[in-house]
């Protein structure tokens, strides 16, 4: 079929979400992926809802011009506020990092017994959304119904009973993002904010640590280091990547052949930071990256 | 003169400005300012020259369009990329950071006798500009040459000759901007980070160091401990400040009466960032905020 050896659409802000255009090759290798970094307006992390959304749907409509088979907001800010909005109008299925990071916590906490706590990090934006702790306690209704039998009244203002031994964490570390652009200057000035940041999640000893920004898993050696072999260390990228692995065969619309996927870059504005930066986010050189201006 | 009474303009990639807005506003107690920050659009940083002129030059007809006398560009990556430009297109003076900063620290260098040394710190895009070596040879060509009674031949690229005693030391400090807007974080990291990027500038024993990034003023207690006495700070804003004064009385462009002078803000994005944190970098509440939106 035609339909299925179109390429998948991975956007973000900027470069993070190479990230999770990283994990998507891992296990895609076959598909054609196209990537947009609207390096022109990065970062969304502090812009309001209106304004992510307007930009969101500017590259939403990009991709699909390309003739993109599904799209996926490699962006957390945006995943957050403009999702539901983006959904609404695309003419292809979009998927975003928070469900798939929110639905692996919400397994892990299953088999904790007593108190369950989960915690997140991300950026300021995207804490103040809130998106982590609604979404994780919709799956965790849907999954602690199911595995309990219980009678589950799905709400999204109501999961106290079933829900009351979860408590969702989230801290925002505003600092990992310039950190990481940064190459982490020196270790001890990167333990130290890692330490400062975490300091009050650590005491509370999480089941599981979402990385709920796609920058983040640049620094998880050393976020594991500080947070102890108790604490699972959720990457949003590896689940999304997961997820929409399973939504492609489970659609029969995984790309046919066995012949290396092809890959190309778009930016809003020509940034060697782009393809410096964005070189050590995939592990390998960036090439093949075009300019498109939108206003 | 009605035109004398008209606002002075004064605009940024977002809040940073708002230090020179502050010394502007001490020194010039009953101007009109009008501020606009590009709140949607900040960071400029790691944006290309195209893109920093185009922004720049929209809001330079916006706040020429509100009747202004003077504009003041308080970003030091527009300062660096678009003055030149703004200057070709605009219908009233347009006043840069850069040049203030430079004057003040040649003066400064003036009184060493030897080998003297200007350091510059400001963000990756502002140093990569060469924008304040390029600036400070030029100042330091024209007064070493006054001053001296040299035959002074100035140009662009070659100062040597009575330039050779001067060394400019440029370095960026890329993590500064988002200490400053998370509040500093806690003393020992800011302290480690200044450490970590002033090291090899003090080092070099600099007669003076210009602060060549509107948010670094509100570093410089911290920055002032770590460089030591013999190390002038030099302020951007204060300089830009007594500039604008300078030139204002220079042309009887003052505005006539005693009474305070009115505040407007302008954001191309409703933050609420922009009133929180824009307080702390004016020392007050700040209020008339107003969205434009450009795209």
């Amino acid at each position: 079929m035609k339909f299925n050896n179109s390429p998948i659409g991975i956007f973000d802000s900027g470069l993070g979400g190479l990230t999770v255009f990283k994990e998507i090759r891992k296990i895609l290798p076959f598909e054609d992926l196209i990537y947009f970094g609207d390096t022109a307006r990065v970062p969304y992390g502090n812009k309001s809802k209106e304004t992510i959304i307007k930009y969101s749907s500017e590259i939403l409509g990009f991709l699909t011009d390309k003739g993109i088979k599904i799209a996926i907001v490699a962006c957390n800010t945006s995943s957050s506020w403009a999702l539901d909005y983006l959904r609404k109008i695309s003419p292809v299925p979009v998927f975003g990092v928070i469900e798939p990071g929110a639905q692996k916590a919400v397994e892990v906490s299953l088999n904790i017994s007593g108190r369950k706590i989960i915690a997140v990090i991300g950026t300021s934006a995207t804490v103040k959304s809130g998106a982590y702790s609604k979404t994780i306690k919709e799956k965790a209704a849907l999954l602690y119904g199911v595995k309990k039998s219980e009678k589950v009244n799905i709400s999204n203002t109501d999961f106290n009973g079933f829900n009351e031994n979860l408590e969702i964490i989230e801290k925002s570390c505003p600092l990992f993002v310039p950190l990481v652009e940064e190459g982490f200057l020196n270790e001890e000035i990167t333990k130290n904010v890692i330490k400062y940041y975490l300091a009050s999640v650590i005491k509370e000893k999480p089941a599981c640590l979402v990385l709920g920004c796609t920058h983040y898993p640049i620094l998880k050696d050393f976020i594991e280091k500080e947070i102890g072999d108790d604490t699972e260390i959720i990457d949003s990228g590896v689940e999304t990547a997961r997820s929409v692995k399973n939504y492609l065969e489970e659609f029969g619309m995984l790309k046919s052949g066995t012949e290396s996927g092809n890959e190309i870059f778009f930016v809003s504005d020509d940034s060697e930071r782009f393809k410096e930066l964005g070189g050590k986010f995939l592990g390998r050189p960036i090439d093949n990256v075009y300019v498109v201006n939108f206003s």
